[in-house]
């Protein structure tokens, strides 16, 4: 069950990541929402992350940039669309190197018996912008992501 | 030319609408983020529209209400991605009777030897969602609000 899911079917503009997590429900949504514990979990392990602005609340903006030892950065941004709640989490995502090209996320998360299925939809408003996320290597940021959150999870439900 | 178009794919989550204008590019663009004139074209003929807040700038909230002549109303808010300008205008969109369901609409306005080609793409996080957007009639109001935009834009320069 601990796996990550990524389904991008061809021709259709999506990507739907599902992740089931052995942590409570309120838990993974602090994770999600509070910028201290974002940049222990997001993004694939070789990077850092700095989040400059995560104003997660209706119309707050967020803005974070990865960098790689090699002092390249890579800046991305959004907006929150409705106060971000345990039930869902809806935001603008913008990569700076591709700018102009904005996809939406909703992120739902589900309690089960104790445990927490999150599902991730990201929609594109073309199959170009969608196959152009996948061909810059998002799969090892997602299940990079996804193994790191679950260490972070572990971690802080142990203290 | 100046003819509505309306593009819904089977099975892809997106609805695209272009529409030419006869009218600078500047005009179409307030038009589009000026309250006072959005209210004067914006969705069906037999409907009253009130604009209760729209900011538009990155972040900026918006809400409108549709009102019918029974008094029955329709809500709908979002959120602008980034600051709108004559290239692109980016807003998430959520019409209140079917809450948690939001799509993201990337507007475009090039210009054409003076004319204005306006193009809409909705992408929604489900096929679902986009079906019952098509299902809720919203093309009558896509069409009478092309209309009734070529109407003022028309006006706005004989004045």
């Amino acid at each position: 069950m601990n796996k990550t899911q990524i389904t991008a079917e061809p021709g259709i503009p999506l990507i739907t990541i599902t992740r089931e997590f052995d942590a409570p429900r309120e838990l993974v949504f602090r994770a999600y929402t509070d910028p201290e514990l974002l940049v222990q979990w997001l993004g694939p392990r070789d990077l850092a992350l700095t989040v400059e602005r995560y104003d997660a609340r209706d119309g707050g903006k967020w803005r974070y940039v990865n960098t790689d030892a090699q002092g390249g950065s890579y800046g991305f941004h959004g907006v929150f669309h409705g106060d971000p709640s345990p039930d869902a989490i809806v935001q603008t995502f913008e990569y700076e190197g591709t700018p102009g090209h904005v996809k939406l996320d909703t992120i739902t998360l589900e309690q089960r018996d104790g445990k927490t299925l999150v599902r991730t939809v990201s929609a594109f408003p073309s199959v170009q912008d969608r196959d152009a996320m996948i061909a810059s290597g998002m799969e090892r940021g997602v299940r990079d992501s996804a193994e790191r959150l679950e260490e972070l999870l572990a971690k802080l439900q142990a203290g």
